[in-house]
């Protein structure tokens, strides 16, 4: 698989050898993620595994969370994800912003590519306790970091906070509907999820918690 | 393990051969749940599996769900957790029912046993398919349905999706707080948690969802 470009199409290799070259670094990311964590990996550590320069890496992957995306596989970049949902134009001004994540996240799911990666990599952190903390570090830079953005105007003491309960509703969603299947939840429609779930997200994001 | 009475206390064997008896009708109701899930294994064939009569099976355990606690070593009943959540005279006339089921929750899991078993049922049904139809079922049995059955006044008709977004906000909870371990909700005080979820689980049982 090649990684997507900053332009966010795929990219061919430029000269031969870069196929191998690539391997070779996602090869060494995955052993670095796995045995140092999303936080402790390095580019330099990374780079020095495959035997190439930490700017080739910088080259092909731009950023540590673009070449964690291209090592696990993931069809998406989650904090680009969020971006857009954040600043979607398409949302209504009768669309709050809660109810648009839920939509986002649910949009994401219903893809059977990107459901199947994400219930791979959250299966896997149920069961290793190293892939636990490589995926708790992740999603706390990739999503908990960009969404804690949002609410910072409402409350910045809060914010992480914030940010991590709206992780465990989409979360337990994603569980709950397309892991457990628990029937009501995995029959409903998309639309009545958004409506359901949405209102919860936007109390977490600006509304009073204590 | 023996399974606890009718009266909430373990019993204690009353003939000798009892432990051996209930030893291999735990084994054949892991059997059996595990190849027809909680819905589809049947007392008498728990029973038939054991050698030993539908009776018997009865006396000792009393109830299907109370059989699967004792064979999956619950250390709790969870609909009756569930039922004393729902009745508890303790509950004061400014706690709310979300409230009062948030905090009961996080009252059981905040003990590491209930914690273990609780992941490890949880981490079964992540990694076999098996085990996901028979935790899916068991929760829709023993928690969905009473859960339900409080909601029922508000609207019946959807009472059991009301239950459904209520299981995923409350795993979820305990996926980010105790599995994933995320840094705000892990680090998060009880009652911060019960104060910032719980009026979501209040709308979630009575509040409009449309």
């Amino acid at each position: 698989m090649s990684a997507p470009g900053r332009d966010g199409r795929a990219r061919t290799g430029r000269r031969s050898g870069d196929s191998g070259t690539r391997d070779a670094i996602l090869d060494s990311a995955r052993r670095e993620f796995a045995a140092h964590g999303y936080d402790g990996a390095t580019i330099r550590a990374i780079a020095s595994g495959a035997g190439v320069d930490p700017a080739l890496v910088h080259h092909f992957y731009g950023s540590k969370e673009r070449l964690f995306a291209a090592a696990m596989r993931l069809p998406v970049i989650p904090s680009e994800v969020i971006a857009t949902a954040l600043a979607d134009p398409s949302r209504g001004p009768d669309v709050t912003l809660g109810t648009h994540l839920v939509a986002s996240a649910l949009a994401l799911w219903e893809s059977e590519e990107v459901r199947g990666r994400f219930l791979g990599l959250l299966r896997s952190a149920m069961t290793s306790e190293q892939a636990t903390v490589m995926l708790s570090e992740f999603i706390t830079e990739a999503i908990l970091v960009p969404v804690a953005a949002v609410t910072r105007d409402t409350d910045p003491a809060s914010a992480p906070f914030r940010a991590s309960l709206i992780a465990s509703q989409v979360l337990g969603l994603a569980m709950t509907r397309y892991m457990l299947r628990l029937g009501p939840i995995a029959g409903a429609s998309v639309d009545d999820l958004i409506a359901a779930i949405g209102p919860n997200i936007d109390r977490y994001l600006t509304g009073d918690l204590d």
